[in-house]
């Protein structure tokens, strides 16, 4: 079974399935599973470390897989681009950041130019720089974004760019997501929290299990956990994670946690460390309702796809359509 | 032409699009408008005006047309749910406020009751108090609501109440929007913006021009406007409307803007009077980006089904699915 779109087409993959470049998460072997299960598997390059890139595009093997950057922290240190696309990656996902001064040299090393973008003045601006594929991205999704929401974003960004594929990301985990988004107008989905609760993605055990365990209605969004990690990211992006004691704690007091950073980013590494997620933040999107297990990455695929073909097939049996 | 859902047969309406009950705006005319187009029109109590209500029910004559409520607000006059239930609406439409104290006289009135829920726990509490539909609202609209979006809060109220039909509000404005929101799981759409950029909704032609030409990257959740006119909601409940120089000027300035209300509420009003939007809010949401005009009712019914039709059918090009 294959759902073939036009990204699928341009990105030589089976289904219209790419998996987020969550930091540190989205390892060589996710992505590479990811990849050979139909998807698009990338690499979460997140705040760069050139040995760690390293070891997990080993790891992924001769797997087809991407890199995605954190662009504005990737710019700091411009040599992680060349790095990757010296290892001829398929394609390069730029997220956060000015585009234009990393598009020339990603197209010239031959890798497809994906782009997330949060603003429909984001998703002119990508294409203006030649991007090949969009990402629309809502701000319901776990991590970093702006406040776009996917349901409305993503038909606005595909009437903006008629001629550019579309992956339509946040708030996707399972099939109903994948054909909503095929319906307004995206041409596939990236993939965050859903494959974050796999077998094979990085990360604490026991982070996956909150994932699993959590409802959509205690998330939240804030710069809270980027101040007790010291990784304040530039304005307006602001991250969502799963509520917990100290988001709770410090909730509305930012300019205090700021005064008490020391010691308390000692406390929050040491709670990052253990796995003690009453204080380090799980990163999470609303989509933790529609997530109550950790299956390996190609069972998701592979349930993602199924149910997505029942629904684009109309063997649905809760809508009739009578033409007159 | 024709889709229908369990909620369509529930309503007993041809088309599963609901018009939201926006104060004011939405009136006897464009609730008796959307219901002889095939949908369900809900006039909009708002904040509780009898004589209002009594001539815009009058004023939609025999069209079958629900009433809703701003829940709270009603609460402190329950003789308006007494008033409206005694000329006998198929249904009433509860939002922002508790359920059960006035589901019981609802019912035994023979009216349905719809309860728009903005979390999860709001579902399940107004499924144990009898509702018989739900509206999944997602913070992404127009006007009052919580923070749940759309795309991930329809699946997760679909998976947590599964014998309750289900319409999804806020960011829908086209078909693309009601075919999405029917494989994400719901029976059918409310529509809020889009109805109001109408030839019947009520309210000023500078407002619908106002939402014909604004981008959804510019719209923004706030409490101003209701410190402004005096209409302070309880929390956790935020607005969204169109930024304007009103909203840029007070951005994080609630608790100054409260110390000079005298005064500000006294411009403000005279601003909403003649039509200056540059200080009155336009009540609207994220899909002002798919609303380029401002037809009919009638119309936007039929190019929504149209479209929405045509998804549904299969007769996209844009994805092919094949079984093996």
């Amino acid at each position: 079974m294959s759902i073939s779109t036009r990204l699928t087409d341009l990105l030589k993959v089976q289904h219209p399935i790419l998996l987020a470049p969550m930091d540190i998460v989205s390892n060589g072997q996710l992505a590479a599973t990811v990849s050979r299960a139909g998807g698009f598997g990338i690499i979460g390059g997140g705040y760069g470390d050139e040995s760690w890139l390293a070891r997990e595009m080993g790891v992924a093997g001769d797997a087809r897989v991407g890199v995605g950057f954190i662009t504005w922290s990737m710019a700091k240190r411009p040599r992680l681009l060349d790095f990757v696309l010296e290892r001829r990656p398929p394609a390069i996902m730029l997220s956060f950041g000015e585009v234009r001064p990393h598009a020339g040299k990603i197209k010239k090393a031959g890798a497809l130019l994906i782009c997330q973008v949060q603003t429909l003045e984001q998703a002119k601006d990508a294409v203006a720089n030649d991007a090949d594929i969009l990402v629309a991205q809502g701000a319901e999704g776990g991590g970093h974004g702006i406040s776009r929401s996917t349901f409305p974003f993503v038909p606005a960004v595909a009437d903006a760019v008629p001629h550019i594929p579309i992956a339509a990301a946040r708030g996707v985990a399972d099939g109903r997501g994948l054909a909503a988004a095929l319906m307004l107008g995206a041409d596939g989905v990236l993939i965050g929290t859903r494959f974050h609760a796999s077998q094979e993605a990085a990360g604490s055990a026991a982070a996956k299990e909150c994932i699993v365990s959590a409802t959509g209605d205690n998330t939240i969004r804030s710069i809270l956990f980027d101040i007790a990690r010291r990784n304040v990211w530039p304005a307006p992006y602001t991250g969502r994670v799963l509520r917990n004691s100290f988001s709770e704690k410090w909730r509305g007091r930012e300019a205090e946690l700021l005064q008490h950073q020391d010691e308390e980013a000692d406390r929050y590494a040491k709670s990052r460390a253990v796995g003690d997620f009453d204080t380090a933040a799980v990163i999470a999107g609303e989509a933790v309702d529609l997530i109550n297990d950790i299956p390996p990455a190609a069972e998701i695929v592979r349930r993602m796809v199924t149910e997505a073909a029942g629904l684009l097939s109309g063997a649905s049996n809760r809508y009739r359509v009578a033409q007159q």
